[in-house]
């Protein structure tokens, strides 16, 4: 499965740089390879180092283009960035239109950019863990920025930005109902809030629409900077970058960036807890009754799942 | 907490037409109460009379107004219609513009409509068993028919959406990354796929996009509707019921049905089990170090989270 390189000698390779045994480790995490989890506990004393940054919007935001744009800014600066795209309309996930796809392909040959992509679909939950896996081997390689691409709705991916050193929210003029999503939760998450397509009508009442909302919390609410971007024109990515960075230092000074750490830790641990459990679980019943037959009860009415569920936990747990 | 009433009298006061103690009776469900959890299973035999129906679709696709037309249609044969919605921007969950609060509320006052929404956010994969949690109670109402509104991306959505008897997936003309996002997994939950807004420019277009998604699948994929709605106008809600009626009488045909059935009851389980089981590690963790150790020295590399999470596991199960 790992292409006859014993675990060690893979670990060693990976932490040389190895983008394509790295690569692999990643799918094998996802096939839950068992070896692989040894490899990856092997790389966690090297993790820590990289900034972790979430980009998140829905499709159409134009989240990609800035991306593209900040991952210039970094290399610019001589940062090796590693990119997690789990938007199923990013170009980095290869679900984007054709020019966009091309004008990505200068950062495909960088050797100082990694780009991963992972699918949004058929997760169950599993999003966030394996996100944060390849985060990991990417911040044991040594790249010193990551970014992290995601849609900005669902649990899931909520979960993944939140846990991010610093958050982006992208949103676009003149959407009402935008505005609503993030009144119930985005608002929540987003360490900057970029009005992204700034050109478009109703920018600046976008602006002023999200001002108020922030100035509504309350007054312990942390500090969220707004600012306006064009991204195809690549106007405001140096206010944005500034944004980042300004973040950055608050979090060196603030109780919050202790806080992240851990919940992304706390996050990281019950996500694993789950995944372990529930496969223990699965095992319980596939050795007694079997899964068809079980849900073939609950479905027919003879059996609650509660009362299912309650039993199986019994005779698994202490 | 459940104003003083006895469960077993709680039981039965719901299940001859209580709004008010069963909308009681979802709040501690929701809140873990544990009685609350014994009534649901005295409500379980009860349940498996009701049809289920998503409706899902990003913020902005008008699902709301169709789901509002749907309660109307359905209300005009004499049926009792349940609504369940976890849309942040639907006017049922309250996030909505005052026009269309405004217009909602004539279900208000409809002894045969109940409407319960649910928060998208803070639920940690719980999502999916509040909902179902509140279709049970709905189902063994008598409530005939049961429309569950959700915004179409993140797993939980999709779960909820999924496991539906009829999933309706709303599309608007003109925007390329919606179905983009369709192609990455939507189109495979939806038994109609409702063009909305067909009064814009491009829904031609969109229903030959879609068409051409469907043309291109295996040839043993299920079969997908796909029609145009004014929302707003009222265009279109017949064929949208038709169609929802027609896929109804396939299921009872197609061994589909019961596999749905069983899905349901399997996804049920498995969330279930999720949450006693992590109830019971968070109650291992607390009695030991406690959590907010553990994090810690996770955040400060000393521990990794593998390990943590694999001592954990073992502790706990036999």
């Amino acid at each position: 499965l790992s292409g006859g390189v014993p675990a060690s000698d893979r670990v060693e390779q990976i932490l040389g740089g190895s983008v394509l045994l790295a690569a692999r480790l990643m799918r094998d995490l996802d096939d839950h390879v068992p070896s692989a989890v040894r490899e990856l506990k092997q790389l966690f004393p090297h993790t820590g180092r990289a900034y972790v940054v979430g980009v998140t919007g829905n499709p159409g935001s134009g989240k990609s283009t800035l991306v593209d744009s900040l991952i210039g800014r970094y290399r610019a600066r001589g940062l090796r960035v590693g990119v997690v795209a789990i938007d199923p309309s990013s170009p980095f996930s290869g679900g984007a239109i054709l020019g966009d796809r091309i004008r990505m392909q200068r950062h495909a040959t960088d050797e100082g950019v990694f780009i991963r992509s992972l699918a949004t679909r058929g997760h169950l939950g599993g999003l966030s863990r394996s996100t944060q896996d390849v985060v990991a081997v990417m911040d044991a390689m040594g790249y010193d920025l990551i970014l992290v691409e995601t849609v900005g709705v669902g649990q899931d991916e909520v979960d993944v930005v939140s846990t991010a050193d610093t958050s982006v929210v992208v949103v676009v003029p003149g959407l009402g109902d935008e505005i609503q999503a993030i009144k119930a939760g985005i608002l929540e998450i987003a360490d900057i809030l970029c009005v992204n397509k700034a050109d478009k009508d109703g920018a600046d009442r976008t602006v002023a629409d999200l001002s108020m909302m922030l100035e509504l919390r309350d007054r312990t609410a942390k500090p969220v900077r707004i600012l306006k971007t064009v991204g195809v024109r690549e106007e405001g990515i140096d206010e944005l970058v500034a944004a980042v960075d300004a973040h950055r230092q608050e979090l060196v000074t603030r109780p919050e960036g202790a806080q992240r750490a851990r919940a992304r830790a706390e996050l990281r641990l019950f996500e694993l807890l789950r995944s372990q459990l529930l496969a223990r679980a699965e095992a319980l019943i596939a050795s007694g009754e079997g899964l068809a037959v079980l849900t073939d009860r609950i479905a027919r009415r003879e059996l609650d799942p509660y009362t299912a569920a309650e039993q199986i936990v019994g005779a698994l747990v202490r």
